[in-house]
């Protein structure tokens, strides 16, 4: 199969920056270093794609070599499937993945359309071009358990222990996040591979397959006040259940298996990785029914241990609806992380701002680290975390950053990166995106809209007006998607990522959207009745 | 209770056209002579609103008046809840209304937002500001009952007898429609105001409360081939079950009563008005379990009479759909009209086409009708239609005119209804908008999507990239919709409006989205394997 690798420096082989960057982003969403299966054009979240299908991918590439700016491509689960009639300021790419009408909304439908090549699934970043590998989920992971620590340890996390399931594309990020923040971290995957690439990538310390080995390394080390981190190849539920016997009681405890997707996702308990392979593909409605069972005996085993005291909560993966569905009728007694760490983040506009070097030089993004440091004097977290990442990072694929900022300023940032690239400070234009996992962009009442104040937890107009002011505002390439990390039926999220290359048109787009991107978090939060929406929003002069 | 109307002639009140124009169709929609229930917002189809209160239609009025063209208005659920920054090529207003994450897009979770005023229901046009009165439909139903007519009557309606139920705001269409069609027509509703309605518009010939007496004027019209209208009241299920007793074997049989909505919509056999007005406040369960009882019961007499020999279809409102929920177990076994009759209109980019004269003066609409006339002398029916329209149809509110156009067709117009305006041949400009049932707008698999060739139905990605693309596009208010004619959970679905203000960059925009909204519509089937969508797309170098 062929190898993708983003072109870098300052050479367009498109007509414009503007569609040489969806080309490169997509591109470089599936170089093997930031991929986890390129052959299948899968980025991550399980069978989270970037295309359709290779036919499709050379498509989309044929099609941005020739695009101009009076008109932007469509993009339909994967596939290009037109042109329409646009203009300079207005995004070069429109992209719509895994759509359902909601009665349909279900695993079996869609499996049922992509196996006939009608669909694909677009996770989050991985269909709209802006995964950046597993350092992007790293900031946000690291929040979580900084916010955490502040809320639960003392803001000290050192002699505490952290236990956790799923070392895939984003679970990955956990083991590095966990230290970072002082932790000692045991983290489990049923996969070797995973782990090992965790290690290549230093985001993991150590590894092993005997459970013995893994808890005489933690709890030496959580002794010692030691931010180790050890990957144990097993069963999560498996590894709960003798934690249990063995009397030991995570300080904190949560999950990034992929739960999201009980038959492409999860290992069932006592099935190795080929029966899996196996039962999924000669009868998934019985690996779907073991998966189900597995998870709530797994939710079981991590009740069990919040009685115990283990800070406990769900990470995003719905792990919690589909332990339900296996039979735990308490499975929703731990909260989900937004309520517990992420929301007072998200009324201040605050959310995974990112972006990457099109030059490929990662002396352009220490650059642009150098001009936030100067930028934002007072901001003494962020400094610190901008530190520690150029430290610990390595990149993977386009050199990247990512750091949470809030109102005013994403634009304040933009409008500087647009500056670096018009003054030659970088060597080649620069791309702003985020996750969907923002402020005023989804709506997954599991997850990032769970427990709203005012019970608007389903509610989807709010990421659809998210969609239309970054598609109005004149974002380089906008998505909508269903799905993502909480699976079909669960969420609904747009994205979008806009182009610095230091032109006026650049700075006119970033003056809006980088204000309406946050400020959807502001208005659907002080609608909700969130006091810090409001007072953030009233501080602005930005509510009607 | 306010009385609204929509200010005519050619003075500003808001600060250009750009937010003139949906101020007065916000207000049009509202009209007494336009909207079914204006003391509750409600324009048609059952609850379908055009804000979602009064509190936040003040709102909208008040900062539609001072919004530049540098900014846009957020509105959710008929709630304004923010503005963003956007620019003059970008809709003033975003609009989604009714959209709930698939899991949870149920009524009941919807009745409990509503109930805590986070919700409004949008229907189509409704929310999105461009319905203009029964006529809107009139052509739509024209269409099909004329398509209808040539498929199986050999183009002749004569002698035929047509039996419909339900002629409430869209359904009050439906004898109208029949009688340009030639058609004799019989059409049902439980409640009489409705019919009392249709008579003052002069939608409907006559009127009673007796059976006996509907059936005597329609058997005696249809024999004398006369194209006479009844309107009787009672409930249709009860009519359907006397035809069979009489061995009265209608020619066509369709139906319009609200039955996408269990609830607040479809009356239940045997209860009068007031009894389920009661019932709905005081037990929903019991009346939505009635009501699907009722509707399998009414189903059942439709599928004795297909039988016989009626040609019979559902006519969009997912009766069919709740049938079966009520027991009727073959209640898929008539086709919708979609599939029967639109798809191949579909398939060359037609669809409603609709504008509406700002001055308020007919006379405007006879300049459009007229220069429509110049500029298409070849389409026959088109003229035809313009023709009995100026001479059948009362004006209801701003005047306004419908006609299906297709690919090229909807940019031809568009351009010179701008140039009319330019010029002053027409006093004031004039708004372009369609229904969301349109060729690539809309994801109804019990509807517009029923029965797609590669089994598509239930891809939403479609009416998204659709509002991408006319918001990309520069349309002038834009509009997401989640339920509308079918219900929740059973379509998603696009609208959009765009003003001809007869200046450049209204022509700039008109060029854009009114190719690409027809567009959609090619893509759409060509991607499902229609050959005449692939056609009429190759014909015009449209495919990728
Ligand atoms: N912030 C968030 O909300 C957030 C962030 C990241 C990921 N997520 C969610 O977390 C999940 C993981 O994402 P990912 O990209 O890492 O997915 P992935 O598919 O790349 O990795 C999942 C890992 O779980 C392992 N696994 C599956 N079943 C297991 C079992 N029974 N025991 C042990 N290991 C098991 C797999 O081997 C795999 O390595 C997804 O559901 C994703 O949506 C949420
Ligand atoms: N082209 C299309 O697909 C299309 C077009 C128009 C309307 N519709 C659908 O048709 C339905 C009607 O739309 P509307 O705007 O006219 O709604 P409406 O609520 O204004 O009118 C519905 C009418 O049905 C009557 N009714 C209800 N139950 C009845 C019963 N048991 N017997 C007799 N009459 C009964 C009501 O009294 C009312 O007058 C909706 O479901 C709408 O979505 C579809």
């Amino acid at each position: 199969h062929p190898v993708y690798k983003a072109p870098t420096g300052n050479t367009l082989h498109a007509k414009s920056w503007q569609t040489e960057a969806p080309l490169r982003m997509l591109l470089n969403n599936l170089d093997a270093e930031v991929a986890e299966i390129p052959e299948e054009l899968v980025v991550y979240g399980g069978i989270g794609q970037a295309a359709r299908n290779r036919e499709s991918l050379e498509k989309i590439i044929e099609v941005l070599l020739e695009l101009d700016e009076h008109h932007s491509l469509l993009v339909q689960s994967g596939k290009p499937v037109g042109v329409v009639r646009t203009h300079p300021e207005a995004p070069r790419v429109l992209i719509a993945n895994s759509n359902l009408v909601p009665e349909w909304a279900t695993w079996e439908h869609f499996d049922e359309l992509k196996e006939r090549g009608l669909m694909m699934y677009g996770q989050m970043t991985a269909g709209s071009w802006i995964y950046i590998g597993t350092q992007g989920i790293l900031q946000g992971t690291y929040e979580t358990f900084v916010s955490c620590g502040q809320k639960h340890f003392n803001s000290d996390l050192r002699h505490k222990l952290l236990v956790t399931g799923g070392l895939g594309g984003m679970g990955g990020a956990q083991p590095l996040a966990a230290t970072m923040a002082g932790a000692t971290f045991l983290g489990v995957d049923i996969d070797p591979t995973r782990i090992e690439k965790r290690l290549e990538t230093r985001y993991i310390d150590k590894m092993t397959h005997s459970y013995e080995e893994a808890i005489q390394w933690v709890m030496e080390a959580k002794e010692k006040g030691e931010a180790v981190s050890v990957g144990l190849v097993g069963d999560i539920g498996d590894v709960l259940e003798r934690l249990i016997q063995d009397n030991i009681t995570p300080d904190v405890l949560t999950d990034q298996t992929s739960a999201h997707d009980p038959v492409n996702g999860y290992i069932p308990n006592g099935l190795s990785l080929e029966e899996a392979a196996k039962l999924r593909k000669e009868n998934p409605e019985e690996y779907k029914a073991l998966s189900l069972k597995s998870m709530a005996r797994h939710v079981e085993f991590m009740l069990e241990l919040q009685q115990r005291g283990s800070i406990t909560f769900d990470y995003g993966n719905n792990l919690r609806e589909f332990a339900r569905q296996g039979g735990c009728e308490n499975a929703f007694n731990f909260p989900g992380f937004t309520p517990a760490y992420i929301r007072p983040l998200f009324c201040e506009g605050k959310g995974p701002f990112r972006w990457a070097a099109l030059s490929g030089d990662p002396e352009d993004i220490y650059v642009t680290d150098q001009a936030l440091r100067e930028a934002f004097p007072e901001n003494t977290h962020l400094i610190k975390w901008l530190d520690e990442a150029k430290e610990k990072i390595a990149f993977q694929g386009l050199p990247s950053r990512i750091c949470w900022l809030g109102m005013g300023e994403r634009e304040k940032a933009g409008l500087i990166f647009n500056e670096l690239v018009r003054t030659g400070k970088v060597k080649a234009p620069i791309v702003i995106g985020r996750d969907h996992l923002d402020c005023g962009s989804v709506a997954s009442p599991n997850r990032e809209t769970e427990s709203m104040l005012d019970g608007s937890d389903a509610v989807s107009d709010w990421p659809l007006l998210n969609l239309m002011s970054n598609t109005a505002g004149g974002a380089t390439w906008v998505s909508f998607h269903h799905g993502g990390g909480v699976g079909m039926g669960f969420s609904q999220h747009a994205g979008q990522v806009i182009l610095a290359d230091g032109t006026d048109r650049a700075e006119a787009c970033i003056r809006r959207v980088l204000y309406n991107d946050p400020a959807m978090g502001i208005f659907r939060h002080a609608d909700a009745g969130y006091d810090i929406a409001k007072k953030v929003g009233d501080d602005n002069d930005m509510l009607i």
